[in-house]
């Protein structure tokens, strides 16, 4: 039997490091209002939707960061997303950096349902980039200093969605590219993945061996892998265009459990995307090729969790060289 | 500094049930040939190479399967192989049916280095299908009744390839829709993937789920993202067109480590590709973005060698509903 849910990726354009958190909230009410007009139930806001990626910025003293973080959520900037959520019915999702009363950093996502209520959080494990100011980068990528690992693993919870329920789980921009994080969310049935990102159009440190145009390749690829290995809906949704000088290349997408690309943002700004998904597309794989209980083989992947980088294999050299 | 390495994916036609060995391993001398005179290094050959895909045809009594396995390697029927890749000075990777002195019987895989040596071994962890008779399928796949699961890991080895020195790693067939399976390997530093399949062009089980145009992309998607995220080469080599009635779908690939596809058989015939591989192309994701080392985080992955099958979530009801 179908169980349709009307999904919205409300991809943002560019964020400038001037602008206050009321320019933000007051384009994401706008785009939830168009979902509502166009029957949206659910909509996917980006990672760090309220600010500049500001990860480029270098500060010194941790507490010149503060700035960027959220302290509390609702917090009165925020709570006219959480009015029109009520308001139109429309679940959303949100990320943020977030800072704890004991003073812990996180990127962080959450799933906000209608109501008002935090139906489940998120903190980013996956964080790119260094901890300090490295002086041969065009652009700095200080993740590694402006936040700590996530500490709630990848959860799953079912919730109301719509007019229906769905299994739904996060990962945020960089977590997308780790094969990990989808199966610990397929692992517990994950119909439907939230993933915001900031991905720059440009990979300054490539070496020559990565070509620009494939960026949003890989982003896609690593997202439509991750769904149909995983038997799920994914809404990808981008920060893109220019932001302090710097090109984020958007392309937000919505994929199906098939790995097939149902909806994409074209644009460097605001723009909306919707799809139709039916929920009941992710028992196919779930039943048949990726029927996990039938075909997984844990026994031989313990280096996935048993070692962290790589190891060098052992030599070969032919007997009679 | 390049490491150079001319590879090439040896793609077969249909091998029909009432073929001999002679005929397969006729053709494969014939590639191996062509394969010398454009350059190749090395040349991979697809999964149960020898006959037809024989788990198709259930046999009751798996003694009468026996004729479709290997008791030696070389054997009369394949010493010409070896012969070939000594006169040629190329290496090649070889799927087989192998029955151990034991009795043991594997879907195997083999990397034999240009002296006749076997370099590495590997046989099918990811078994598909089922192991009984199923009478509601249109086409039986009875992998799981003529094969144990693997029992040598995902085993890497770095060996002589042409001039230079790959780590050296082998999947088979459904293997690669496993991304567990490629970062089992990527952990090992594998440079170079050896991936032979035989996939049917249709999947009659789809329930109207999973168009049957979807089929290649799923395997090059597989292909791709584990290339992309392990930084390695791949060569996915299938075997093409309708065998015993039954159509299997080709499109071999030859893939780099940013997931683009360098080459790709196109009929459904016997059909040689090639590609000039720099293995130092894998440094770049390895050292950066995919550096194990500083991005993983295993601590999250329990899940991964914790469980088999997947677990239902916790259910979230809003407080006032």
């Amino acid at each position: 039997m179908p169980r349709r849910l009307t999904l919205a990726a409300a991809q943002l354009g560019p964020i400038q490091r001037a602008e206050g958190r009321e320019v933000a909230v007051g384009r994401m009410v706008r785009l939830m209002e168009i979902a509502h007009r166009r029957g949206a139930e659910v909509v996917v806001f980006p990672e760090l939707a309220l600010t500049t990626f500001f990860p480029r910025w270098y500060e010194e003293d941790l507490a010149a960061a503060d700035q960027w973080f959220e302290t509390a959520m609702p917090s009165n900037a925020t709570a006219p997303l959480f009015e029109a959520a009520r308001r139109y019915g429309i679940g959303f999702h949100l990320g943020y950096a977030e800072k704890t009363p004991e003073g812990r950093r996180f990127n962080t996502a959450i799933y906000v349902h209608p109501s008002g209520e935090v139906v489940l959080k998120y903190r980013k494990v996956h964080l790119p980039g260094h901890a300090e100011y490295a002086p041969t980068r065009h652009v700095q990528h200080l993740e590694k200093r402006y936040f700590e690992v996530g500490d709630l693993g990848f959860p799953v919870v079912r919730a109301p969605v719509g007019e229906t329920q769905a299994n739904i789980g996060m990962m945020i921009c960089n977590d997308r590219r780790w094969p990990e994080a989808w199966r610990v969310l397929g692992l517990q049935q994950v119909e439907l993945v939230m993933l915001g990102y900031n991905t720059p159009s440009l990979n300054m440190e490539n070496r020559g061996f990565e070509a620009h145009h494939l960026r949003v390749f890989h982003s896609h690829l690593s997202i439509q892998a991750g769904c149909y290995q995983n038997a799920c809906f994914a809404a990808g949704v981008a920060k893109a265009g220019v932001e302090d000088g710097h090109e984020l290349f958007g392309h937000s997408i919505i994929v199906n459990p098939q790995g097939e690309i149902m909806a994409q943002a074209t644009s460097w700004d605001d723009e909306l995307i919707i799809a139709d998904c039916d929920l009941s597309m992710c028992e196919l794989g779930r039943g048949t090729i990726f029927n996990f209980a039938a075909h997984r083989r844990p026994e031989a992947y313990g280096r996935i969790t048993g070692q962290v980088g790589s190891v060098a294999p052992p030599v070969w050299s032919p007997a009679h060289g």
